[in-house]
Parts: structure tokens; sequence; C-alpha cells
């Protein structure tokens, strides 16, 4: 932590810092410079706010020198995290993963379909929602434990994995034998108790950045799985809100990059969220790759006009195989295949 | 609905989203110009999605033209809602509520002195957090059911009555003997299943604004609460997240007078989270209230500087009296007491 | 300027940033903790690019420690600047100023009427646009010369001062006879050609706060116009852009007691761009004086329903007076008159 | 235009609004629903603000249909536009544009070299400021004239063509002999008296999308462009303000997509002002060409550690190359070549 004092504070007030700092475990370094004095705090003290030292009298300003997480940090496994999954898919290396499929699983033959397709196309990962609080009161809800089920055994028949959101700590006991990787949405994103239960989870997790989450709450975010123990965590960008307004969020897609700098976990993107639109979604999809995404998630549904829910930002199946296209061109680019 | 089509919208295209507004129960008014149809759907038709008409061949634009929540809008109840509590304490009314009290609960002693000075001062709600989920893993995380025993007995003590947050569903039923005012968080303001349980309890709810959450969403959030059963609700501002760094937040001022306009429910500020530092609290706290605010939130702490969190956000009191004064002079210029 | 050092930085790359610190000018203290050096630069150095230290090699974080603005700092002026005008009349002192008037003058009629009406409820400046670019092409641009004169002739026969908006250097010598106070608007608050002319003048200028300004940058403008000998600025929060879209702008109340604390200038605020819409505004300008703001700058038209600009945004001359009343309220409450 | 009036309306009010809205030129249909009345504004009226009939008596919402911009939307081209230069370049077609080169002209020697290696890694375009006001008052401006003499000999010594800043009417004149193609900064973009007259001039234009402007408002100052008979407009995004601080702007890559939609111009990216660091540059222009740009602006130095300005996002030679390498991957991925 550095402490700069104001131009015009007094030693007594610079004391009175100094004291603080040493009482909470720093060592400090003093520089003392022609128009203000500089505090160098050194070592591990225990928790504390940074905050509390930004009002003291006579501070100008309290900059944080060392990143808020440690297990999430790029120089805690700088060769870079690959979550591997039982049939040999995995996520962070080299290939990049296609997690496709509708947003809610409505009916049996819904999902096995859109499994079909999606496998056929080239996904590894087959996506569902089975619960869907919703943002108004007055709409489809999610199926609940049968949806699981049925993901299952569309996963099963086509040699997928099972991605699907949890939502309250009540339901990943219910989760635990249907699904292959957990998905914490957007706006769990801080929802901190949920995080502690599945840090003591042995399955890996998505965790989506929230819509107004800096990238480095996303990665102190992943921090709590970490801390739980579970370390195969993948990030997922799908958008932030801004001003713009044309498209839902916009999506952020320089996180890529700079998640690949700051941490070792993997990055996907979710260009369906990101957009909100399907005919935005494959150009964004190809940005994902493009920028050196992990991989990509995707809204697919057999027959989108009639889904039940998102049904404007789900993909026609058609579409969908020509964009798999597309990314196998791109991902050579980066050193990567599809 | 309005659905505005492309200009180069061909007589086809116009006919099936014609055909779809008449399936979901609209009647459909079309005017043709010079330029371009438009589409007017009147009628109360059952759930749908508005993106879904967005993407359909031919259609420039889809504008939902009757607003998402019924129960939260102004013409449910012109007169506005006053919320009254047991000892004669309302909310919405004439006079301005102060909410007052430290960041969390940390021992008796502590809230005791802080019933005492907040009631001293004018307050009627002592507020006080007994479930602490911190961004960080590695703090302070709140003392429970002990802190709210303690709240009731403070309250209690000085004629106060209690609010403060919940944070599951499962805290709902421990917190109902001894809290007057449930708070739900910025970050819960989108947790549907919770909003669905407390519209079920017969007790108030202040729900805050979500950091990146529209005025609209805040009232689809409330819709839920009131589609409960539950009237009672009282809305806060505290702060949305823009790119200025200065401050924690970005406290939107102008909140007040539009929520005035849009619904009847009542809205308080909350200037500590809404600025995050102790120095900018009383400014906004009188721009509250002259703004038309139904009521502030402010975290006072007998000894800020020992504070367990929020320390820096939390006022002295012999600061947080002089605010009240300048509160008392103000509120006669909107027509209110304090 | 503190240099934080990646953990796995070696010495090679330490030495390389301690020779360019000192190539600029800095004296170097290093402090090397457990996991990273730190190094501070202290001294004077000439003008160079924090930005170009942190893409060093081994390099994890620059910070900037004195602010990058000095003139424009509190340290330099700690009482404050108190801006004076010919007629005794004062921004930044004991009085809340009032400037008030059309968005643009229209005819000699309409900014006489204007000019009567703003006096007789107590403004001290006239307010009123010569040149009118708009976002778009086909609008109404303003009466330049023709308003300037009429602009004078009204506030010399009410005893009130000028603002109006000056958008190109070219304007700035024929607007010199007409205005007591050069108005930047927000578009041109980084135009650094004209700040760097309007520094030269002997008028006093009103900057506003650009809508995707932080308060840093426009104390940065501010700067320019201080730099160039002209030290009678005064500030003005209009709105900044964020994602909600009800207001047309959010207008940053937190603004004024953040500008108040890092700089001696005064700040007033725009209730009417900062909310665009005339039922908010007295709501915001309320807040504005509420908070501490050294003035106010406010819309009003003899006839808004027939203005040829901004007529949404400017109040009915009856209301007008009444929030001038509400403001005489107020104003006691941060120790101030009206 | 369409007025939706709020349910409590009375008879007197709708009247008022109809009459309002045949007097301005529109034709009016009127819908009356269970709940509400609607009316719908048809025909081609004159110069208005929807803002004015916002706040009229009874009105809930108004609504444009029609886009503000013409010439601009894509329905004016549907085959979109193609911006072709001297040499056969053209900007829009099958060849994505590569602009590369420095921030600032420096000296003869440094244009040369960057001439000379953007030429051989297949630039067409040389990209270098002559003009630099900057956001601090203390630092390097610009050559001026000398600069684009220079910019012109480099560019004709190795056969690109010359893009550089104009900032201010009076260099449109002087810049005419040397540039290609006038580029218009972000703060700029609603210097509407400036694109008044680049509209009169008859070289291509490169548009910078404003940090703050939404989409809708970069095209409504291309419009300007296009109003006054220059045609050849090509946009550009450059990264927009947002809450994320770990880099200086977020590109808002969607933008591609949305811009492709909704006009007939062509569109760049410029990922070294969206990104501000130069390790970020490759991914986010890889990104563009991904995702349909048809260019990129990129900023290269032939040693970026001595650079003037913008020497941290200003890419060095070799790593340039191995991306210019990486774009001829992608390109064929949307059916370009580079």
């Amino acid at each position: 932590m550095i402490v700069a004092m104001l131009e015009r504070a007094t030693e007594e007030e610079i004391q009175n810092v100094v004291e603080r700092m040493i009482e909470i475990g720093f060592n400090v370094h003093r520089t003392t410079g022609a128009v203000q004095t500089i505090l160098a705090g050194v070592g591990t003290p225990g928790a504390f706010s940074h905050d509390d030292f930004s009002v003291l009298p006579g501070v100008s300003e309290v900059i944080r020198i060392s990143s808020p997480y440690k297990l999430a940090g790029r120089s805690f496994r700088p060769e870079g995290t690959v979550v591997r999954f039982a049939n040999g898919v995995s996520v962070g290396g080299q290939e990049v993963a296609v997690m496709a499929g509708p947003c809610s699983v409505e009916s049996r033959e819904q999902i096995l379909e859109s499994a079909k397709l999606v496998s056929a196309a080239g996904a590894k990962f087959l996506r569902g929602g089975a619960f869907k609080p919703r943002s108004s009161p007055y709409s489809f809800q999610g199926h609940g434990l049968d949806a699981l089920k049925l993901l299952r055994e569309a996963g099963d028949a086509h040699g997928l994995l099972i991605v699907s959101e949890v939502m309250e700590i009540s339901q990943i006991e219910m989760m635990m034998p249907y699904v292959d990787l957990f998905q914490v949405g957007a706006r769990n994103m801080q929802n901190f108790n949920l995080l502690r239960e599945l840090g003591a989870v042995r399955k890996p997790v998505l965790l989506k950045r929230g819509i107004a989450a800096t990238i480095e709450e996303l990665l102190l975010s992943a921090e709590y799985l970490l801390a739980g123990g579970n370390y195969d965590v993948i990030l997922c960008e799908r958008g932030i809100r801004t001003f713009e307004t044309y498209t839902r969020n916009t999506m952020d897609i320089s996180a890529i990059p700079v998640v690949h700098k700051l941490s070792h976990l993997p990055i996907v993107g979710d260009p369906s969220h990101g957009t909100g639109r399907r005919d935005k979604v494959p150009a964004m999809a190809r940005a994902t790759v493009a920028a050196g995404g992990d991989g990509v998630l995707i809204e697919v549904h057999p027959n989108p006009d009639k889904a039940l829910s998102d049904g404007a930002q789900s993909m026609f199946p058609g579409k969908f195989a020509e964009l798999m296209n597309s990314l196998r061109i791109i991902a050579p680019a980066v050193g990567r295949t599809i």
C-alpha cells in the first residue's frame, strides 16, 4: 500500500498514518520529496480496508499495490489453467471449446434435437437452463429437476458434456448427478455464499461476469471459488452495461486479453447474452475466438421462433453450422484448433 | 406495442408480423405512411417478449408502449403510498424519515451507543447489519442472530424501528421477530426468488437499486413484491456505476423526482453507499432531502476509526447531529418536516 | 510516480526502469518487499507519459502520485476563488449565483421579456445562446451577432450580467463587448485551442463538464485556462452519460463536494441540461444548492411551448419564481444566501 | 412519431396533442385501446423536437419512429458504400484496409522508416499526426505543415495513401495537397461546424466515434458530411468510456455489425486508441477483422520507447508484421482478403 500525503500535511498527521500502518502489520518506508511525503507499506498485514486510510487527516490518496486476489492471479500459475473433463475434453488448452444449446430446456424432443444438431456442428458441451427466474414476474420459470434429467439424457445420447446454471445453494446437490459444469450467472457473480459452497464442490464452475462488474471484481469472485479449493474455474465475458442502447449489453472483447494477462484462468465468450440479438451473434463469436478466447457459449434452438425464452438471441441451426465453419478458419490465427 | 416496419418491408413480411401479433392476443391497427408501415397492437395479450418481434424479417423497431410494471406504476395509486409502522412513524408522508446506525452490529455496547446517539439526533430507525458477505473472502462476515437480538434490544431501548438486510430466503423467518423493515441490498435487487418470498411477508421492505439497474428495472423488482401482496415497499437510491472513479458510485439524485413521477412508492437516499466517503455524505444527504426524497439512510458509528466494516463511510456522531440540523432547515423547502 | 514491479520481475528489468526514471529527472527510492519491488520517483521531471512506463518489461502498475493539475488544485489557493464582476456580483462567495434565461436568443421581445422576469425573480445573470450548432443538420442555428447585441441591451435594461456560449476562437473578439462571462460548452471542454485563447482573455469563463469527462479531466481543462493567466474560472456540472436512459444525462451532484475538496474554483449546476426535462429541473436545482453549489444555471423562457430550441427543458416563468423561493429556504442550510 | 398518452389523460389533453401534431405537418392516426390512447403521426413534418411533445400534459411517452438520419441509413444505399482512392485502393470492398503509422510525425527519418515498414507488412495507408493538442497543456503539440509535407513524401516513396487528423476548419485548406483521407478525431465528432466544412470537400473523411457517443449519434454526425455532398465517409470505432478502468476505453466491437446493419458506410476499428496498450492491440485488431470490420487503423512506431506521443500504445515493427500475418488468416472467414 502506498499512502500519498497532501502537500500541506503536518508532521503530526504523517506520524498518525505511519503508526496506523505499523499497527496493522506494515513495514513503512517514508519518502519525503520537495512537495509531498509518500509512505510505502511493505509486508503482509491482515485484512483491512484501504478506504479507512483514505479518510485520515492529511492523506491525499491511498493506492493498493498488490492485487486483491492471489490464487486467481497469473503469478500463482504462470503456465495457465487447463480445466479437464471426464471425456478428455478440456477448456484452456489447444482447442477452442464450443458450448451450445437452447436458453431453457422446454421438452424432451426439443433438447434431444438441440443436442443432435450442436453435436453435429462440432460443439462439445450442451447448454440449457433448468431454472429460469425472470426479470418479469409474469414469465416462464423453468422445468427444474425434469429439465436436468433431460439434459443428461440428451448429452449422453450425443457425447456432450452438460453445462447448466445453478442459482441457489439448495440446487447444488440436486444438480450434481446431471451437470459437468456449474454455471454461475451474471446476477450471482457476487453471491458470495453461493460461491463459497461451489468452492467446496469437486466439479468445474463457469463464472459469468456481472454486467456492472470490473475485471478485477470478476477475478475476486473467482478467488472465492479457488480459496474454497475448487481450481477448475472458467470465466465468461457476456457483456457489460454501458450508455449504448442499441445492443442489450456491450460485449467487452478486450476482457479476453486482459484476463489472460492478469490471471491463469481460461475465459470464454457468450455472444448471445453479449448482444441479445441473433443477427449479431456470429460477428461476436468470431471476435471472441480471434481475440484468443478459450471458448464460446452460444444459444441455439431447433426452432427459435417458438422458443419459450430468449428466442430473439437464439440462432437457427443452419446459421450455427455456418458460424462453426468460420470459427474453424479463425482458430489457427491464434494457434488454436476447433 | 408498436412495430415499425422497415421502409423496404414486403407486404408478406408485414402480414407475417400482423398474424403473430393477433396470435398472441393483440388487436392490430395498421398505419401506412409514405415511407413505412406502422402496426399498433392494442389490447392485453399474455406474456411474450418484444425482442421476438424485433428479429422478424422486415421489422425496423419494436416499441413497448405500456410500462412493464402495473402495480408499481403511479396510476395504480395516484395519491402515493405511505408506509406506516407500529409506533406511528411513516415513510412517504409529511415527515422525512431518518434511518441511521452502523454498517454492522459489532457488540452490545456499540449498538446501544449507536441507538442512543442517532435517536438523540432525531432518527426514527436504527440500521445495522447482521449478515455481511463481503467482496473479499478474507473479511468480517457479521454476527448473525446475536446481532439481530442486539438490534432489537437497542431499538426498544431508544424507541427506534429496526431496519436490517436480509440476504437469503432462509434468513427471513429468523429475522421476523427482530426487524421492522427488511432491507434488500443492491446485489439482491434482481434475486427474484428472494423477492417472491418477501412478497408474501407482512412486513415492509426497503428495496435498494442495483448499481447497474435502471429505474425501470428497480420498479419491475418492486412489482415482484407488490404482486406477492406486499404493498409496503420503500425504494432506495444508493448510487449507480459510471465511468467516474473519484466516488465509489455516482448517486443518481434525479432518480428521486423520476420515481415520484413514475410510481406511487416512496424513495429514500443512501448517501453513505452512494459516495463511499464520510466527507461527501452530508452534501448528498442534503441533496436527497432537497430533491424531495422521503428519507435518508445514513451510516453513523460511535467510533468510525475502529469500525469493523465501512469505517470510511461512517459519520462521526457530532457531524451527524450537525447534518440533522441542516436537514431540518431544508425540509420546509419541499413542504416536509423532519 | 510509483512503479510497482511484477513479483517475477528480474533485477535487469528493475534496473532498466530505474534508469529510465532517472533519465527523465526523478530521484528514485527503491523499496524491496517480500513479494515485490516498488520504485518511488520523487522530484519534478519534465513532461512524460506514465503509460510509457506501464508497458516496460517487468512492470505491474504505474501510479501517478501528484495530481496532473497544479494551478487548479486546492493547495494553490486553499481559501477558495471568488470570481468578481463589475457590478459587485460574485460567484464563489457568500451568495448563491443564479443565472437564467432562454436557450437561444430568438427576438428582441423574447429576450427583454426573459431579462425582466428572471431579474424580478432574483437572478443576477442573463443566459442566452447566440450560436447554436445542433446535433441535427436540419435545425435552428442561432442569430449570432444580433443576438449578442440584444442580450447586452436586455441585460443592461435589467441590471443583469451576460453569460453566453463561445464555440470558436473566431467568436471571442466578436463577443468581448457583449458578454461578462464566456461559457464553454460540454462538447468543447477538451477543445484545447479554444481554452488556450480564453486563457489569454481578461474575462471570466464558465467551463462546463463534458458528458464523458471525469472530474479530473474537468480540472485539467481548467488548468489550461489558469495556465494562460485567466484565474476567473467557474466550473459547471451539467450531467454525465450513464446507462440510465430515463433522464437525458445523469446529473452528478456529488461532483460539487468533490470539486470543492480538490480545487479552489467555484462550481455551479445546470439542472436544465442535467435532466433535459423541465419537470425535473426544480428538484435538481434545489439539490445543487443543498449540496453546496456556488450557483445554478437554469433555462427559463417566457413561453416554453413556442421556444425555437430546448423548449422541453425550459421552465415557465411562474415555476421559476416558485423555485427561487424554495432555494432561498435552502441556502441558509449551507451557510449561504440567495 | 408515436405519442402514447397516459391512462388518465383527458380528452382535452388528447385533442391538444393532436392539434399540435397536425400543426407541424403530421397526419394523425388515433388508436384508442382499453387502457390508453395512442397517436401515430405519419408524414414528413419540418424540423421539430420530440422532447417538446414529451412534456405536454397527458403525454406518457413520445417515440421517434423514423431514424433521425436519412442519407447515412442503409436504405439509402442498400448495396453498401465503397470509398475508392486514386491508386485503386478502396475501403468497404473485398479487401480489408490496413492503415498504420506513428501517432505523430516526429522527424523525416522517423516517418520514412515508418512508411517503409508498414508498407512492407502490407498496409495501404500511412497514418501520422501533424497537429497534436493534448489533454495536458504541458506536452508536445505537433509539427504542423512540416509534418504534412513529410507524410506526403513518405507516402509517395512507398506507395501509401495518407490519412491525418484535421482539428480545425482553418487546417482544411492547408492539408488538402498532402492528405488522401481527412481524419476527424473522437473529440470532434460533434464539432458540427467542422463537419459542415468537410461536407463540402471532395476528399474522403474518416469519422471517429466519440468516447461518449452512441452509434446513432455517430451516424447523425456522418449525416452532416453526406448532407454537405461528401459521400465518401468511413466510420471508425475506437472505444467508448465505461466503468471498466483496466483498459483506457472499452472497444465496442459490436458496433461493427450494428453499423453494417443500420448504415451503408464502411467502418474500421482502431485498436490502438481502443485499448491504449500495445499488448492488447493484436487481439483487438484480430477481433475487428473477425467481426467484419472494413479495416484497421494501428499505431506503429520504428522505436516506440522513444516516441514523443502515445508510445505505450504503439506497436513494435516486428509485432506488427506478425499481426498482419494473423489477420491474413482471419480475413477469409468473413469472405475478405488482406
